[in-house]
């Protein structure tokens, strides 16, 4: 994409209205725009962070052998009161009439569509296990929307959902999710950690909150640094991990017995981003979400859900990564691999080798971001800065009188002068 | 896939509220269910097809230049009032007040969003021509939802905003669109007639529907057959099309000075799928949309405006091609490229045989569902004719004792006996 026409309307200022990092940059990089408090527009550099984050979560619950749906955004209130929730649930959901006055609401969750749509089509325990899940928008009416898109009313979700003949069945759907989870976070660059939703039912605890790490997180979190070992296995067995402490500032008890001592107890912050958790028969039972069983006799299924925020995730990463210049994105997720300075348009030099390596580069497959503007080098170097690309080749005319470009690395800041071949080799790599 | 896993709920019964083939069809195949009036969630089968759509017109839009972004689905009803449409839009717009009392709206369409995202980003004249879409879920209450995803309540559709400097410039990114339209529906193996939207401004009409011809199609379409060696160049030129007479029922004038003699029009029927227009300033004047000129002086911009409904393309698709049976996928969209069926599931020759070509085919990145139900012969072949993947791949045991499995294609009904090599090399190809 040449720079010249890409949509990418960075601001020198700092919109007063941010106050933290990851809004102030995502709107300083041109990423969103809001549109009403707490809704968001993602412009073209915002959408191909939050497209990459959606399908690598897609990626790891396919591979888990989770099934993607899509369930619709607007429901009927009428199963939201088979399940009790519809006038428990308060002013966060947005309630809405139609043209027929029949109450509808925008989903800020999906537990009773998907109990609905399982009831009315799987009619066997032989069909299960299954975990169905879908990437949709929600909607929860904030009082008060702010830090961007880290606590926005209109946000993107992964939500799954769960169903088994028992709870021996519903734990191991439980572990495959929070397993699937460790992936997806780590494909992104991070370091999430579960925290014990419910600290005090230790053993029989089948809900946890992951947060990742990152210096300006909204929690404080303790955990044992055993979990880091437990994790680097790459697997985690739920029973050795329930032994584990790990919860959130709120929730901190110095004194509770599995505390572990100083010097093993990591004291961190940390944004969450994940929510998993186990609730038995509470839906199923309500709504009558029963399959025949071996006997022929009917079984309530047992349910799990497992939440990602996607893109509160665009947020989270940003707050994860970042320096006063701008942001630092993780390869996996980053909207360009490389972006490409031109020093002086219109040097003959200088654009014979940036059209070629624009064009070498996106034939290879990877994806660069050509700066092409006819603007001065300390303008393209402040906004390559700022949207963090992972990689940043520069070309002017003095280093290509010497046969050289400079490859920077955005993440360690380390610098290379190379030949216009072995940057492409090592960015083909 | 293994079909004994999949959430594929298909229906023997043709359900009761189904009026047309694609509703019946896609009911029956297990590919939506409705969750309230013309609202339907998406189960594995339609999402696939319906994700495989919506890349397809991605793709084309950004083949054409056009940047995708993602505009929410709540609107403020602020901007609608800016450009007059809030009161004049009627019933089917759903509208919603908020936990503070603010008007907001479900965006039926994306007009005012887009004019008010480009007026507070784009400043110079330099920034344009622009031209930005998105692939969004929309809401429009109508009174009497039906025909299934064709005319739903909640529906996913591709709109595309052009913004130029001058009529010239908003002509082109207009003609830019129409053919990426072309290419788009073609891709489907659709036939797409253009039909003039206005049909007695001849000439300078810049506006067209586009539908594809289905049997079963909503509407009349009488156009000039001189279109379909037009469109066999692969490019339109506007101006010779705008020569051609293209219109449906309801517009068809025989008298017009521009029909053509007998043997030269066509009639048949279509299905709307596509609808692009120039509206010029409407927008940008109302909503103050201006762009500094060469001159310094504030610009107001043409704009146009360029819709595809990607979810009525689903249901649209299905009754361009299907028969008694069931659906006959293109291969372009189709849910798999393959189903398998293994006659007789327990038997160790079926299963192994079976077992390596789903296994040697996944491999291979082709997409295969595989039919591993201990079920009867006579269910398997109908299910797979219901769903309509483009090719079977039959193994029984009587074949297998010969060397042979059977390939069938959905489309044409041809069978053929082959190796398991011959048929894999086939596939693979």
């Amino acid at each position: 994409m040449r720079l010249s026409v890409f949509f990418m309307p960075t601001l020198k200022e700092t919109p007063a209205e941010a106050q933290i990092a990851s809004h102030r940059l995502m709107l300083r990089a041109g990423m969103v725009r809001q549109s009403a408090a707490g809704i968001y527009s993602w412009l073209p550099l915002g959408w191909k962070v939050l497209r990459k984050i959606q399908q690598i979560v897609r990626e790891e619950q396919d591979a888990a052998g989770a099934q993607e749906v899509l369930m619709p955004t607007i429901q009927s209130a009428d199963i939201w009161r088979e399940s009790g929730r519809y006038d428990a649930y308060g002013k966060e959901m947005l309630r809405i009439t139609d043209r027929h006055d029949r109450e509808m609401l925008y989903g800020p969750t999906n537990e009773e569509l998907i109990t609905q749509l399982f009831r009315d089509n799987v009619k066997s325990y032989r069909e299960l296990p299954k975990i169905l899940y879908h990437i949709q928008w929600k909607f929860r009416d904030e009082v008060r929307p702010r830090f961007g898109v880290m606590r926005g009313r209109e946000f993107l979700m992964k939500d799954s959902y769960s169903f088994d003949v028992d709870y021996e069945g519903a734990k191991r759907s439980y572990e495959v999710m929070f397993n699937a989870y460790l992936k997806t976070f780590k494909r992104m660059g991070l370091t999430a950690i579960p925290m014990q939703a419910d600290p005090g039912a230790i053993g029989g605890n089948l809900s946890h909150e992951f947060h990742i790490l990152a210096e300006t997180g909204e929690s404080g979190v303790f955990y044992d640094i055993a979990y880091d070992e437990l994790a680097a296995k790459g697997e985690i067995d739920l029973d050795a991990l329930s032994r584990l402490y790990a919860v959130t500032d709120e929730k901190h008890d110095p004194n509770a017995p599995n505390v572990p001592p100083p010097e093993r107890l990591k004291v961190a912050r940390g944004i969450e981003v994940g929510h998993i958790f186990y609730f038995g028969t509470k839906y199923s039972k309500a709504m009558n979400a029963v399959v025949a069983g071996p006997d022929g006799n009917p079984l309530v299924v047992e349910m799990g859900s497992y939440g990602i925020g996607v893109s509160r995730l665009v947020g989270a990463i940003v707050e994860a990564f970042h320096d006063d210049r701008g942001i630092k994105w993780p390869e996996s997720v980053a909207p360009f691999k490389v972006g490409l300075i031109n020093l002086k348009v219109g040097d003959s030099a200088c654009d014979t080798v940036c059209e070629d390596i624009y064009r070498r580069l996106s034939a290879a497959g990877v994806e660069i971001l050509y700066d092409d503007r006819d603007e001065r080098a300390g303008v393209k170097f402040a906004d390559m800065d700022l949207i963090g690309l992972p990689w940043q080749l520069v070309a002017g005319p003095k280093g290509l009188a010497a046969g050289v470009v400079e490859l920077k690395s955005r993440h360690t800041g380390e610098k290379q002068e190379l030949s216009v071949e072995s940057a492409l080799a090592r960015l083909c790599g």
